[in-house]
């Protein structure tokens, strides 16, 4: 492009008194002349297009499957630009978060032989004529890493879950957020760190990020989230008192031992912001049987363990525990469970050769994205959506 | 664990008037009491261990499978210890550096539809019935990203290769480090910012990261990498100076458009370190050839391609070029060198939507570190290793 800078009086610009008359333009790249949308009805919030519905010229709304099909003209929109820079922004502070406490980033592997945290929502894999599957956590990898005498390990990397669910929070590809650490006393420790560390990303990316926030918000309203005071003491409830709030609440639970519906996590989201006025906190001492065999059972009570869920703003963001450092009790666990010990046998080896109490947790990046920005769905969160029927672009 | 402190004569100690009489000792967690090899053996230099062969009593050296197989007690030498935290640090500053240039992170799907790079080391994966592969490496998603008004990305993430080889420098999963940028001018302002990149890597790691690097450097010795004066300047050399500077020192190729043997590439990195005294070079202008089909041919000579091996200590530590982002010509490459386009419908669409011409790399961790600290095996630069023999622990 080429042209003459000459005197002018323009209005509407920050560079009112110079103008550039362009002379030449050379394009260096073409696009098609129609493309699948247009960024104009791309960019519209829900509330201007429900404002437009009985208007003569009521507004376009660019469907999600067309979105998604052309994902990078989607990732043009400015606030969905915005949300993959937040994205990014999120796990550098993780990351940051966890640097300075000493902890040490790992790259575990995700082809792991046989299904070794068992289930069926595996991908398998062929590996060389052998069985293998995607790892669905680093969990056996960073607890490994404890034995290796390392401070504390951290992960940012694909978690894979072959969840046939259909739902706008479920992915079956996403960024695991993992941390694993030795424990000196108490277990408490791990929440305590991982509040810090979660508190840490959401204050600098409320004062150091307000601009793309600005530009999110204003196609998804949403609020910085509210913290316990001060920021440092973690909301922590315990299985029993979360039941009690929500039987105070009317609400009759047949199994008080059964896991949280959806819609009870939701409930329990919002009388907990009623009561205690924040919108992250730890359902802690979770019943026993409702967690994978690692979960170390608490101590003065084994059908509770020292488990807990991390619920934001009323739905999970990533659940962690207090391991089952002791090889024995480990294979207890196991046989009780009905869980195949032979492809854990080095995992469980290694707590045989001298490992720390240790705990840790397992987050998810967009769900963490989502419910932060107010996101209807998931798959604003992530760069390009695997769901059961996604499977490209 | 109780004790008491009391005035003392101690030598060999850095605290010399003072030490702590232990009273009481508490287990907190147990070893058995026989590990499968002992500490001392493990972290003997090779150099020791030659040392002592014609000895009455040479030591021991603990063979490569059973510290693999055993590689929580392995990391727990402090030279293997100290490996894994500058794999860290090189992650962190690949980012730093990346993210001062305002690039952003993402993170790309790892199961893609099809096999869309193509070839036979892809490991296939079954998707609720789906034909799916694990990428072999970000390429298609991060030339996507380019379409989505992006100024820059990178990636650090798992890397998949189904190729049964059974060398010390290959891996079946691998850490990526991957970059793509818009070309202003010309695909050499990648390679520039390439160059910076490893140059403050290898810089900053050399200058804040002195201890550990002494700690390995006991039992592996090595020596700070060679870059050129300035370090600003990358060393490029085009493919026919390459030739001309292998058959200077007597080397005849029977075809001088085939790859680089491995052989071939050691010999022209001591050529290099003669003629130009740096340890990192580009091989610039590889032919078309031998190059994947989204490798933008030169426009005067397109037997000859816009893409670069990035060789470090005689060996290549990634590969990259400027990608060919006009969509007709793309789908030609694919038709001449027999690439099904199916798979890549999305992709080539993609360009037709506007894009600027970009181009990027992807080198591989483990090799940086392997090479970089004069590792005799890449298994020594992986938390846990992958080859076509090993999927466990």
């Amino acid at each position: 492009m080429s042209g003459v800078l000459v005197e002018a009086n323009v209005s509407g610009c920050t560079q009112k008194n110079v103008e550039l008359q362009i002379r030449q333009v050379y394009a260096v790249t073409l696009a098609a002349p129609q493309l699948p949308f247009l960024m104009a009805d791309a960019q519209r919030s829900e509330e201007e297009i429900a404002a437009s519905k009985d208007s003569k010229r009521p507004l376009v709304r660019v469907l999600p499957d067309l979105r998604l099909d052309n994902r990078w003209l989607d990732l043009r929109v400015p606030a969905h630009n915005a949300i993959l820079r937040i994205q990014a922004v999120m796990c550098q502070l993780f990351r940051e978060s966890l640097a300075k406490r000493g902890f040490i980033e790992i790259h575990s592997p995700k082809l792991i032989s046989g299904e070794s945290e068992g289930g069926a929502e595996v991908f398998r894999v062929d590996y060389f004529g052998s069985n293998a599957s995607l790892a669905q956590s680093p969990q056996l990898y960073k607890q490994m890493a404890m034995s290796a005498d390392i401070p504390g390990v951290f992960e940012v990397g694909p978690v894979f879950r072959a969840e046939n669910s259909n739902t706008a929070r479920h992915l079956c590809e996403f960024t695991g957020l993992d941390l694993e650490m030795p424990i000196a006393w108490h277990y408490k420790e791990v929440i305590q760190v991982v509040h810090e560390t979660l508190a840490d990303i959401f204050q600098c990316v409320e004062e150091k990020h307000a601009e793309e926030l600005s530009i999110i918000r204003q196609m998804y309203p949403s609020e910085a989230p509210k913290l316990p005071a001060g920021t440092e003491s973690p909301c922590v409830l315990n299985w029993d008192e979360a039941m009690e709030l929500l039987t105070s609440n009317g609400t009759q639970r047949e199994d008080v031992m059964a896991d949280l519906s959806t819609e009870e996590e939701k409930l329990l989201g919002r009388l907990v912001r009623e009561r205690y006025g924040v919108d992250l906190f730890f359902l802690d001492k979770y019943p026993s049987s409702v967690r994978p065999f690692y979960t170390m059972p608490s101590e003065e009570q084994p059908e509770f363990s020292n488990s807990y869920d991390v619920i934001f703003h009323g739905q999970e963001i990533g659940s962690g525990a207090q391991r089952c450092h002791d090889a024995d009790l480990l294979e207890e666990r196991c046989a009780e469970l009905g869980v195949p010990t032979g492809p854990l046998a080095s995992y469980i080896e290694s707590f045989r050769h001298g490992v720390p109490p240790h705990g840790g947790v397992g987050l998810g990046l967009e769900r963490i994205v989502q419910l932060y920005l107010g996101l209807d769905n998931i798959r604003k969160a992530v760069m390009f959506t695997r769901d059961p029927t996604r499977l490209s672009p």
